[in-house]
């Protein structure tokens, strides 16, 4: 039984207001493609005819990991802080597409292994500095876990905007993705870990082994949060709560890369409906993360070749965002502005 | 012996400064994945390690054709010149997304079949009320076509911007731009002719039959020139010219859809260094289209899925190259920000 409520966005009249109003905009019929189901699938979470991007804004959680003691990045742990450091003083990618989109951006430390002190633009919410290594112990106890879910949540909840983003950073967390994705769909781990940011051959065979040997240790972990406890960063954690929370409010949720659509994933084990609120904006080069799209049905609206996390693809899809709820208002009908319609089934122009 | 002079952007002092400069990021290497290769091709065009966007036009091209006296399209030929009034209006797709992104559009009469009288916002440049039927006789004449050439070289050198997006609407010119194809490339009209936007089977069919036997008319017709003089829209000849002169002045050219890439495809042939300042907006679902690009080996940034041409692939382009301008300009590196950089080969993130 979970805390959350969400319901299902389908609506057959308004989805159909929404397919006339598409329709009778002067272009060849379905000629905006995605931009047309975009359009659409926000208009059923708005419940209006009329769409729109209002105050959209990032999060971007934090958190470090243990499982990092088992050799399975090579990049040092340090790099976490250092990284949220870096967001802090605007000086990362996600920083810079946020500016460019007009996108509030929220840097929540989650768990980072790290002593900040007070900052200035940096969200506290550390549950603890780092989770425990998942070779050896579950990453988080039930009631860390049960907190990083309601802190992630708490945070939407003071949101204004209609539009929210996640991202995160943690040195690890491909690792402790590609185990919950593993245990919650299945997939053998040989094809839900990949190469990440430069792994070496030798690299990934040795991730794929502590993975194995992990979910071999947490073979009694079945539901969605036992799993999510068993493997999980604490930004994994928040980020499943904070899009539980964005859904129930019926904001449209961008769905970034592997790490978050992780999160999404424990989420929608949780409540299914969620994945009507999805925008799946990247698909990465990871193929983890193709495997773990498809495994959701999930289409993304970019192929960008990214892999850097932070939700950069989140950022970098709202322009595709604000077009489809500009063409809805703004486009001329073939009514309003004389033009002729198809006369037959030969339509070429 | 072309009347352009396009030299081809390599060099590699620069190439190599690009690099350093992208590598220095805050962010696992290569890790921006098309937007690393995107600011390192607008760097090598604009001859700087800054990269910028500045203020980027659309030019949309319209014309009429003939050859839709053979009923290759069921939308009247009258929705060239009333989709002109629309975008003259503002009330069209491309109408929309060039005001959502900053970027200047110019409607040009290249040759519409109708007489608009003189309307503020139209640049009239009309070589002809439409082109001859090329399944009769070469659509235009030598002159019209260097005429045509020329005034769309001329528009350009208008222009202050340093990034030009091409857009076109023309009832009929797929099948112009599918004929273009097949002769530019050899590829059989089959695989030239897609289902536009929205032909039946058998109407696909009767499109690749007018073409078969245009072809076997023309077919002395082997210079791209002469290929474009027979089977050409005024408004793609003012693009090949526009393209040229672009080119010639070092300008980013955006690449829209089928018939934008048709256009290209000729100036290619005359002054093949032009790919080089091309940056291929989106692949269109038109499975001519993606095999256009393939003769290319063009990699287009975006799949949407949309086939209504206007240039609207060029527009929604946009913000990835400032978001390659942006984080090449304003994103910190590993030294300024004081991260540590990959400690060994088995990078993750």
């Amino acid at each position: 039984m979970s805390a959350f409520h969400i319901v299902p966005t389908a609506s057959p009249p308004l989805a159909a207001q929404l397919d006339a109003a598409i329709d009778n905009k002067t272009k060849p019929l379905g000629s905006l493609g995605t931009l047309e189901r975009l359009a659409k699938q926000m208009g059923l979470i708005q419940e209006s005819v009329a769409v729109s991007v209002e105050r959209p804004a990032i999060l971007v959680f934090a958190g470090d990991h243990g499982v990092v003691a088992e050799g399975v990045s090579a990049y040092p742990q340090d790099v976490t802080w250092q990284m949220v450091e870096n967001f802090l003083s605007q000086g990362a990618a996600i920083n810079v597409f946020a500016r460019q989109n007009d996108c509030a951006l929220h840097i929540v430390d989650a768990g980072v292994a790290h002593e900040f002190g007070p900052r200035p633009g940096l969200i506290d919410r550390k549950i603890a500095a780092g989770t425990r290594n998942f070779a050896q112990a579950p990453a988080m106890s039930d009631a860390q876990c049960a907190s990083a879910i309601g802190a992630g949540a708490a945070l939407v909840a003071e949101l204004a905007g209609n539009v929210i983003g996640f991202g995160e950073m943690g040195i690890g967390n491909t690792t402790a993705a590609a185990a919950l994705m593993h245990k919650l769909t299945g997939i053998p781990v040989a094809a839900c870990v990949g190469a990440g940011t430069g792994l070496s051959h030798e690299g990934v065979r040795h991730k794929q082994r502590v993975i194995e040997a992990a979910a071999a240790l947490h073979a009694t972990a079945i539901d969605p949060l036992d799993v999510l406890a068993a493997f999980g960063g604490f930004e994994i954690a928040m980020m499943t709560g904070a899009m539980l929370q964005a859904a129930q409010q019926r904001k449209v949720l961008l769905i970034d890369g592997f790490i978050v659509t992780s999160a999404l994933l424990v989420a929608a084990r949780i409540e299914p409906a969620i994945l009507d609120y999805c925008v799946f904006a990247h698909c990465s080069d990871e193929a983890g993360h193709r495997r773990m799209l498809d495994a959701l049905e999930a289409k993304p609206l970019l192929q960008l070749g990214l892999r850097l996390g932070e939700g950069t693809g989140a950022a970098l899809v709202l322009p595709l965002l604000h077009a489809a709820a500009n063409f809805l208002d703004q486009m001329a009908t073939f009514a309003s502005a004389s033009v002729s319609e198809q006369t037959g089934k030969n339509a070429d122009d």
